[in-house]
């Protein structure tokens, strides 16, 4: 492909991928509020900006027919996170004194964690042909803590309780 | 909040956006391959990334506790796509004969259009005290075209038929 084509490509995924992730926030957001059919367009909107994401990634042929490329991305993406990205918008968020960004960035960074040995986990599987042994997966709704099987009686990273974790 | 601060949320939100999207694309895939307990943790995980997406778009103070004002964002997101991102983008890839990324362009354009005018009407039905009035919403999911009450019998921009659209 083209490389101007791809770049604006790889731009609109990313203003699909904040426009789905905006619409989803406004959706919980109305929902609050009573607003329930809204709540339903703002989900709808989100599931169209989706498709749209989706069909660029597919164009920039992201999306590899083999699941081992897939889940390495992810770990890819993970590790750049924990390694680089947000220790060091931590570190600036803490030397500008801004509490609220040190408290946003450090829960994200603490479920990356998470995330990229979950995904590590998870390529030696499918390397053998096995699918993710967890039956169940917990993620605090407050910091984005992720647990296997059962959630804790309190968030370790935020102190939530067991019973705010949502389960998938 | 410090501008540096503020620079480095906002690439943190692109980045769990996109990171949260690459899952859910992911999930999909998986579960088409049989994949089940793989599809649920990118599920999962996507969801963690929402948690980290919200976090960081509430200490940005995008998130208003008035409807009205996240409506009229959504507006201009849209009105942006449909006046200035999706005709240069899609001029691009004419322009360099990229026939895929002309046709990802275009389906996310036309959908952009509607979607602009549903988030106009409603503006104006919050202004007003009121939910929005539609029971159900259609998505196409090869194109995102979005439609109100029922889904026609072939998508008038990619030509799906109407067992295909997703409901709302
Ligand atoms: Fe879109
Ligand atoms: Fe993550
Ligand atoms: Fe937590
Ligand atoms: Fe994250
Ligand atoms: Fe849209
Ligand atoms: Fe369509």
């Amino acid at each position: 492909m083209r490389e101007m084509t791809k770049q604006f490509l790889e731009a609109a995924f990313a203003g699909e991928s904040m426009a789905h992730m905006k619409y989803l926030i406004f959706a919980e957001e109305a929902e609050k509020k009573g607003l329930i059919k809204l709540s339903k367009l703002f989900k709808a909107i989100a599931y169209a900006e989706y498709v749209h994401a989706k069909n660029h990634f597919k164009v920039l042929k992201k999306l590899s027919d083999d699941m081992k490329d897939n889940v390495q991305s992810c770990i890819d993406g993970e590790t750049f996170e924990i390694e680089e990205m947000y220790p060091v918008y931590k570190n600036a968020a803490e030397f500008q004194d801004e509490k609220d960004a040190v408290r946003s960035t450090h829960f994200a960074l603490e479920a990356e964690k998470i995330h990229a040995d979950m995904y590590k986990k998870a390529k030696e599987l499918v390397e053998k042909g096995e699918d993710y042994p967890a039956e169940k997966i917990y993620i605090c709704p407050v910091c984005g803590y992720t647990v296997e099987d059962e959630a804790p009686e309190k968030c370790p990273v935020c102190g939530a309780p067991k019973d705010k974790f949502v389960e998938f």
